[in-house]
């Protein structure tokens, strides 16, 4: 008997017909002789409409009170839990929905962003032992002092993996509406491959870059317990992606994935004074509005002076280029200039550690297309160029061609 | 400085904009120098779009899982909550929402019609002494597993009673979509009267014989407690009508109003062997079904048989008939005849108490116009007849005026 934890996203769940046919899923693998806990997230749709409600609210400087939204738009969950386990009741086995503050889904206090830190397993266990299908509201917890708490969008991929890990689970699968982990965005290229293992690190990375299957801190809570992550389709039986260690894997790709993020914008300060603290105050200014930062490139100083350029979230952009107009008169600078039409795109793979090429590779693939490359930033199992968006597709294409990953790998030369 | 706690029907915050109409009502009365406590309702019309829901997934019995519609429909007063805080927030006053499992309203197990019994004010005492308006989902509590109850609808009125008795508040205004209690429904009669001031035990009567506009309970609740409940408009700033102890009446009028309720049935079986036990085994196994009756009537006896009629509610009526057709083959009973067309007239008043001939002044208005009274049944302040329930508006508008219902009681003679 395995201890099997399932998580449905929005779409999974988002009519009636879609939580039957989920719960029908849920029965048969119960049948199969599994323990099963479903983690759900709200009906796809419902968020929305609950966030539209509150913003008929916000006051004229668009604040909105962050403990109540949490409190507003976790009903989307609870109303997912109990349908599904009615819906589960119907067919004849039984069913119970918990809640945050029922199962103590224990978070910070961070409203609206919300880390979990622990999970009571006893009355899941309780519920398991006596026969039953556990249903849990994923996305949502509660702090301390009780208040309740979200995970932030995709947090119930995080609910899940924080579920399995407290109840040590043999497995936790990940509903959606793709069917898996693909080598790029099919929409994008055809030729793109889905993989059938992938490890943690290349999906933080792939995650971090731009693709949207599974939150960020999932992977991290899922790496850090071993927890292997099954992503795949709730509309079909087919086997989808298993995230799981590295040294599980079977092959070792040097580029396993191309990811690509058109929501970033640049900003460049010319003429910088080079001295200690400028570079300092210039990004607490910007972080202490919250704006996160993701690539840093600083020149090498010319006459005393240098250039900065970084890039920040699209959203951010006009917010961040007015702070930076205003250091950058504080602390002498000649101009600022900026730009949101630009793409990041990024191979992944953490066969990059042991061949030395594969930058090289990436930088001449599109400079035979004639793309131009603004920066570039790299990790140990990462290269991300940052590029004009108009080229985002066909950089894609390239890339995903130059590393043959339409092919499979025990295939290549 | 008082402590009013404020209670806003589905109605009231049935829309964004509505619900910054309330935000406005609650924010004044705080900045008249009271602590306000609000208990909200759903949004009109939500509670129903979840049943909705919930009536796709019933299998074919028709049979629910109580336990999970309860975290179901629980999430419209939680919405609510959560966007009247907000609300509030706009304006530049604190505000805190708090559910059941927050506050400990702590309930019986009874899914779906819970009873509360106990409240913590701690937490809420302690939001109101560091100057926040508290918010507090109306409708539910949690049982002492921690799961989510329902307290049935109209719950919130009972809910905002609770508060009020356990914060030992010096006002608990029920606002709703009327402006009070009337001597009778308007619809049906215009000569209506708001009454300034009416008794528990007159409220009691009324609600139970039809009038919708306090949950029973409720009224129990502040009757049992002394909190007075002064019910009114949310769209007006019109004095309501005070729900009070007797003697803080300074009016006691022989009638105080008169209640009609079409939604009953009436069931007869004829020719029963008039022995001990007959009555118990009928009425024990109607109750059974979780069926309610209202008035029983027992003819004398004739040769040793004897007649019995009852009436349930319209909705158990066919129910209730095939369950009596049973037990009068096992009893040895004649026939069963029943009727659903009737309806019940009452008439209520504390002042009954010492006027003997209330009740027949109301048989004798009744009779000039030729209406058939079919059942009756008394109470200390209550005189109920069943009739036809084409009659209803007519026996109403005669028993209005019969009692000069439509005057204040200190000009009747």
């Amino acid at each position: 008997m395995a201890l099997i934890v399932q998580k449905y996203g929005g779409t999974s769940v988002g009519s009636i017909e879609r939580i039957k046919n989920v719960a029908r899923r849920i029965v048969a693998t119960k049948r199969r002789g599994n323990q099963v806990v479903a983690v759900l997230s709200a009906m796809a749709g419902e968020t929305d409409r609950l966030l539209a409600l509150a913003e008929e609210l916000e006051d004229d400087s668009g604040h909105i009170n962050e403990r109540e939204m949490d409190v507003l738009v976790s009903t989307g969950e609870q109303v997912s839990i109990a349908l599904m386990s009615m819906a589960i009741g119907t067919m004849g086995e039984k069913a119970c929905s918990f809640l945050g503050h029922q199962v103590q889904i224990l978070t910070d206090d961070a409203y609206t962003q919300a880390r979990i830190e622990q999970i009571d397993p006893e009355r899941i266990n309780e519920a398991l032992t006596n026969g039953y299908i556990v249903v849990i509201a994923g996305f949502q917890g509660i702090d301390r002092s009780g208040n309740i708490t979200t995970l932030g969008r995709g947090g119930s991929d995080t609910s899940a993996v924080a579920v399995a890990t407290a109840l040590q689970a043999d497995l936790c699968e990940i509903y959606t509406d793709v069917d898996g982990i693909y080598t790029t965005d099919p929409n994008i290229c055809h030729q793109a491959r889905k993989l059938s293992r992938i490890s943690y690190d290349e999906m933080l990375e792939l995650s971090s870059q731009g693709a949207k299957v599974l939150q960020i801190r999932s992977v991290e809570f899922a790496k850090k317990y071993g927890i292997p992550l099954h992503v795949r389709s709730s509309f079909s039986d087919d086997e989808g992606t298993v995230v799981c260690q590295e040294d599980e894997l079977m092959e070792k790709a040097v580029v396993s994935g191309v990811a690509a993020n058109k929501n970033e914008a640049k900003i460049t300060i010319h003429g910088i004074p080079d001295q200690p603290g400028i570079a300092s105050a210039i990004f607490s200014s910007i972080a202490d509005q919250g704006i996160v930062v993701d690539m840093i490139i600083q020149n090498i100083s010319e006459e005393g002076l240098t250039d900065l350029t970084f890039t920040v979230p699209e959203n951010d952009y006009q917010r961040s280029l007015s702070i930076i107009g205003e250091i950058c008169r504080k602390i002498g600078g000649k101009t600022v200039l900026g730009d949101d039409k630009i793409a990041k795109v990024s191979i992944v793979g953490i066969g990059m550690r042991t061949h030395a090429n594969v930058a090289s590779r990436m930088f001449s693939a599109l400079a035979r297309e004639n793309i131009n490359i603004m920066m570039i930033s790299t990790s140990e199992i990462k290269v991300s160029c940052v590029i004009a968006e108009k080229y985002t597709e066909l950089a894609v294409r390239v890339l995903h061609e130059e590393f043959q990953l339409d092919k499979d790998p025990e295939c290549k030369e």
